[in-house]
């Protein structure tokens, strides 16, 4: 899929990311299908054994080399890039080494999510005399894809209403749980995020009893019963994603149910209310840990959230070995959880876009514990 | 998604891969989220900044690295392989590295789909000082993946069966095309994938008029008029994938439509026809080429197909270059096209099976242009 993506945008983040590759000293940057390639000139495809990859250097015009096929469906900016077309039958690698500098000592980046298979048959084609340090290019675009611009914002803004529409329909009642199972209840969820919007769907969580213990656990044949029922779903609208976790309990919450969601309710919310530029990615993080780790101890058992944008999970990660300050415009899940083995799992997410002040959420549904007739 | 799989399926498959492994002086192989792992041991998850990844030695017992949120999920089979789980603010890495044979000449090999990132992690755990040759798995686990067992032609049977009923509400007029958007269509196609029996939609293509002249487009705004209309559609079940196109015609065709249609649908015949254990996968590619080559020269811009089984495309792949003789068992789509550019593109895809005599076709559905009032 073409995004639509004006040249002036995609020429200055090209002259951002070459920026950046100067100060870090890196002499030719290689990105493959993934978001940072939507980001950049917003071209988008699938993955495959056929390699899409665009190449940067310090001096010459970007190239992006392309399958054949798949070339009418480039968005061509000729003033921003080049675009080389390779056939089936074909090499694309040597393509790309022939657009790298030459040199006896060279820094090169790859796209985070290049396909080893591409790696590997790139790095075969250098000599072993020549000293080349491989890196991923998460120190050269990501920093740059964090701060989202008012577009990406507003894209953000329209995706979460659409899984929030599908949340309002789960916490109405308006679909049947109990007695089906899992699966069943996914593939309604699935026909449900296409019809709010979405353009696709990227995963449709749902998980009962002790299942929801597992953080991703798969929606199986388990017959959904009384108990705690977890949804964490997620999908694509113009490039940007969706990503929202909300529980319900089917039937009368126990005493000890009610309680744990209490402390993961007000986690969440404390970690929202951290939220602000300047602040450590980790402080969020341990604001929310402290609270569940009090009462619950070793039952937290992920990092706080993830940074979406034209990728699921991205940066900034809210962990607590991410000592990054939070910027305006960054935007991330805050989902805490509460894990107990065997018994029920629970977890609460919402996107956040940091603000001069703190932060908007993104998702606008009812985070209390929803009880439906068992 | 844990897949059910006996472990004695899963023995037998590691020891198979250990033989290859052996043949070819692999000392170590480390096979990522992928369709490789899900054959392996049936363990399937979101292939994700945190690694998973199964390590394969020719001597011990192979281990799987798993993030601990995703361990509970994880088909434990102790006979089989041990399983070391990582948390959030760990390195993985490492674990992987201290797995892998000691020696100053390493052969290592890594699943193809393994990210670019998780790889130069693993790469730079490595002192220069050892001699180590990467490569990708392709010619140790493929070999023995593209050889269908009879459960796994059941599977890809019964994908099959989904895909080809949302092709016969296509064929038979039960969806509004007509005035309506590539993207509006998609959509409700994506619906009825699910109600058809996919676990998972993979894509679903729609391309109108001049968009079918591009192999790869994806459904976008432009709104459904007169001509060709084409469906390339494929979804998941069971970890097995489907792959159909079909075009329908809008209004009545123009002669020059019919004609090259004709010649479609001749050169997909023959195609299958040329199917038998023992021809090269070149062979079949070179028969569907040469019908349409004669009459549309470079109009058939790809190959003739590639294969599928939990993967939407591996190996064999159709191609010209691809010389290997087809085997009993392996699965592969038959898709000849042909694309005049700024007119009208056609295509028609089925999988097949290679079977002692020729191949058994898994898509059903009428292969004829079907015509919709306009």
């Amino acid at each position: 899929m073409t995004l639509l993506l004006d040249p002036s945008v995609a020429a200055s983040r090209i002259a951002r990311v070459r920026e950046m590759m100067g100060k870090q000293d890196v002499h030719g940057l290689i990105v493959p299908i993934s978001g940072d390639l939507e980001w950049l000139i917003g071209h988008s495809a699938f993955p495959l054994e056929r390699l899409t990859a665009l190449v940067i250097t310090l001096t010459n015009k970007p190239v992006l080399i392309v399958p054949d096929l798949e070339y009418p469906g480039v968005n061509q900016m000729p003033d921003v890039f080049m675009t080389v077309k390779w056939g089936d039958g074909e090499q694309p690698y040597s393509l790309i080494t022939d657009l790298l500098p030459k040199s006896e000592c060279l820094n090169l980046a790859v796209g985070g999510r290049m396909w080893a298979q591409h790696l590997i048959e790139i790095q075969y084609r250098f000599s072993k005399d020549i000293d080349i340090n491989w890196e991923d290019a998460s120190k050269i675009i990501p920093p740059l894809r964090r701060c989202k611009d008012e577009a990406e914002v507003v894209a953000l803004r329209t995706v979460s209403e659409c899984v929030d529409q599908v949340v309002l329909q789960i916490q109405e009642g308006y679909i049947e749980f109990k007695g089906r199972t899992e699966r069943q209840v996914a593939e309604e969820i699935n026909r449900l995020m296409i019809e709010c919007g979405h353009d696709k769907v990227d995963f449709v969580l749902v998980s009962t009893g002790a299942n929801a213990a597992i953080p991703h656990h798969m929606p199986d044949d388990t017959v959904i019963g009384d108990g705690i029922l977890l949804f964490d779903i997620g999908g694509t609208k113009n490039g940007y994603h969706s990503d929202t976790t909300r529980c319900v309990h089917i039937g009368q919450p126990t005493d000890d149910v009610w309680e744990a969601y209490g402390v993961l309710r007000e986690a969440q919310e404390a970690a929202v209310q951290a939220v602000k530029p300047g602040a450590p990615a980790s402080y969020v993080d341990m604001v929310a840990r402290a609270m569940i780790e009090e009462r619950y101890p070793g039952k937290f058992i992920h990092r706080t959230g993830h940074g979406i944008g034209m990728d699921e999970h991205e940066h900034p990660f809210i962990a607590s070995d991410n000592q990054e300050p939070l910027e305006v415009g960054n935007a991330f899940s805050i989902e805490p959880g509460i894990y107990l083995e065997g018994r029920w799992g629970m977890r609460l997410e919402d996107i956040v876009v940091v603000t001069p002040t703190g932060c908007e959420r993104l998702n606008q549904r009812s985070r209390e514990l929803v009880v439906i007739k068992g």
